[in-house]
């Protein structure tokens, strides 16, 4: 299988990866500007199914590093995570020959789209989370031994930097430094790996996942159906709560947007109230008091109707809004997984209970 | 000339690069110890001329950033220079043919010596600033347009960094925050340039001149002579003062050691008052309200009895001290060198008066 790309597939792309960034990555809509534009441009975005990748391949996720608000402050001319991907390849000798998405969600999903059709590389129809994350070392890759160094970084004024660390922890911790020096983006070229490697360890079909999910929000009144219902249709999500925004607390702390919004129940959930917390990302979503999802299950909030997604960053008083939760990749859910990425590792004191179980109380 | 160092000559050239360490560049014990076990196991620390050095040779500084204070709680195994230096090597594909010091005072005076040993590489008599600064393009090599990158950086754990950055202030604004999240202390190496360069841009004779102000402090007895009348001899320098501390104000702002010494006079200089600004290292001196001494001008404080050196961080009340002031190589004293290490560099609205004129009045 493979697919040529064409505007609507990157637009439907899109919209999909904001759905399954959960609040945070980035609004993706830079990175479909220069994919859109280097399709204008006669190249070609080619994805293709993570079975074909060849074993001995050589494998390497492109991504912008740092504050979503200040990528879109310094649009990238596009060249940045070339740059990165030229650096990585120079320093092992030899091509990527796949270039891949360390994440499904916000900016992350379309940045690769647009180096490979810079760069003339395929894209493997699969990536790192299945969703979104704000650290390094959540990805699969992570949990099945692969490192992330040799890593490149590379600012948009020509500085580079090659990092070797003794493990994924240790790349986050300086390569997040070396992003605020950098002045707050890095594009970097991350856990290079074998054809092997990346088809044991990725979290398969997101890519075509995506469209799927922007095809189904954008075509659903054309199958006279409504926006949300076709977004839990094709994510198999559960509806966790609707109504409006009420209070929105925001603190800025360790480099991340953290924050608790409220939302006071209207429709069928009128006399609730539902407290989502955040940390770029929506992390814990706590109903009447009782937490009825939390990662690594995604939680999105969505407007009630468009079902279009809504950032952490564009929660407000009096937007009224839909959330809904979607089960995360099973390789998520096993002990290791939830020790990378589970409720525990971002400062909450609870047990992860997997949604399907959590929402039904 | 090919000077083979012994443990005298090791032990006089660590003396001599704290007084030319100004206050600051760490105290070169470490370094001592490492280049004395060194020559224990029988390698060799050769110095060459810098006249020797072979046009196309290929030369690379090493050293330790950071703070001098972590150097020595996480006491170096004496590898980590070492693998810095095999980092740029395997970056440039080839072999360094002289190992160089950065600067010629403190302890990146003899780092180098204990990594050239172990590596068995070369050693020229010549360095990078003629004296101790605080960052990486405070050298004479910076003047001669020389990059400081690609450069590398290796921690105690096995953590690498290659930089590449578009100027030398960038590779200190980069590699200085990469040194913070390696815990504080960064082995690098740095400036990789032709033999050609080195000999333009060095400041020559450096290393022998420390084993001479060492042999002359350490020797003064022995020869009846006063220490501090030897050490002043040897340098060419000026006594600007002889007092007792009587006040030490310390901060710690952007990660330097910043602060104020004040002296009260004695002896010959009885009723008079000496300030000393130091951040790291000292830079300007003021007798009675007037300048007399400023960077890049080199300001050494001595015990009085000894001429040995005290660094900033021993500064205390009540300690009896003189202090000595050292012309600069003159390469500082071009427009473009005071531009880079002239008193107005480090905030003080003053301009520079060669040392010679201002302790005049």
């Amino acid at each position: 299988m493979e697919i040529k790309l064409n505007k609507e597939d990157i637009k439907n792309l899109s919209l999909g990866a904001a759905v399954l960034g959960t609040g945070g990555g980035g609004d993706p809509y830079i990175g479909m500007l220069m994919a859109m534009q280097a399709i204008e441009k006669g190249k070609e975005i080619t994805i293709v199914d993570v079975e074909s990748v060849e074993d001995d391949a050589f494998v390497v996720a492109v991504a912008g590093m740092g504050a979503p608000v200040v990528m879109i402050e310094k649009i990238p001319s596009g060249k940045e995570a070339g740059f990165s991907l030229t650096s990585i390849e120079r320093y092992f000798g030899k091509r990527a020959d796949y270039v891949i998405s360390i994440e499904a969600g916000g900016l992350n999903s379309t940045i690769p789209l647009a180096t490979a059709a810079e760069m003339g590389r395929l894209v493997p129809d699969g990536d790192g989370m299945g969703r979104a994350f704000p650290e390094l070392q959540m990805v699969t890759f992570h949990l099945y031994g692969v490192k992330a160094t040799p890593m490149s970084m590379a600012d948009e004024k020509g500085n580079s930097v090659i990092l070797d660390t003794v493990d994924n922890y240790w790349a986050e911790k300086i390569a997040r430094a070396i992003t605020v020096k950098f002045g707050g983006v890095a594009w970097i070229s991350i856990y290079p790996m074998s054809g092997k490697d990346f088809k044991r360890a990725a979290v398969r079909g997101s890519l075509t996942k995506e469209i799927r999910i922007g095809e189904a929000i954008r075509d659903a009144k054309k199958h006279g159906k409504n926006p949300l219902d076709a977004l839990l249709d094709v994510t198999g999500g559960f509806l966790l709560f609707e109504g409006k925004i009420v209070d929105v607390i925001r603190r800025a702390t360790g480099g991340f947007a953290r924050g608790e919004a409220t939302i006071e129940g209207l429709g069928d959930f009128r006399g609730s109230r539902l407290v989502i917390h955040f940390q770029n990302e929506n992390l814990v979503a706590i109903r009447d008091g009782r937490v009825i999802a939390s990662v690594p299950d995604l939680i999105t909030v969505i407007e009630r109707d468009t079902a279009r997604p809504v950032t952490t960053e564009r929660l407000k008083y009096g937007l009224r809004v839909a959330v809904i939760g979607i089960p995360c990749d099973p390789k998520w859910r096993t002990p290791e997984g939830l020790k990378v990425v589970g409720p525990r590792y971002f400062g909450y004191d609870i047990d992860y209970v997997p949604i399907e179980v959590a929402v039904k109380g």
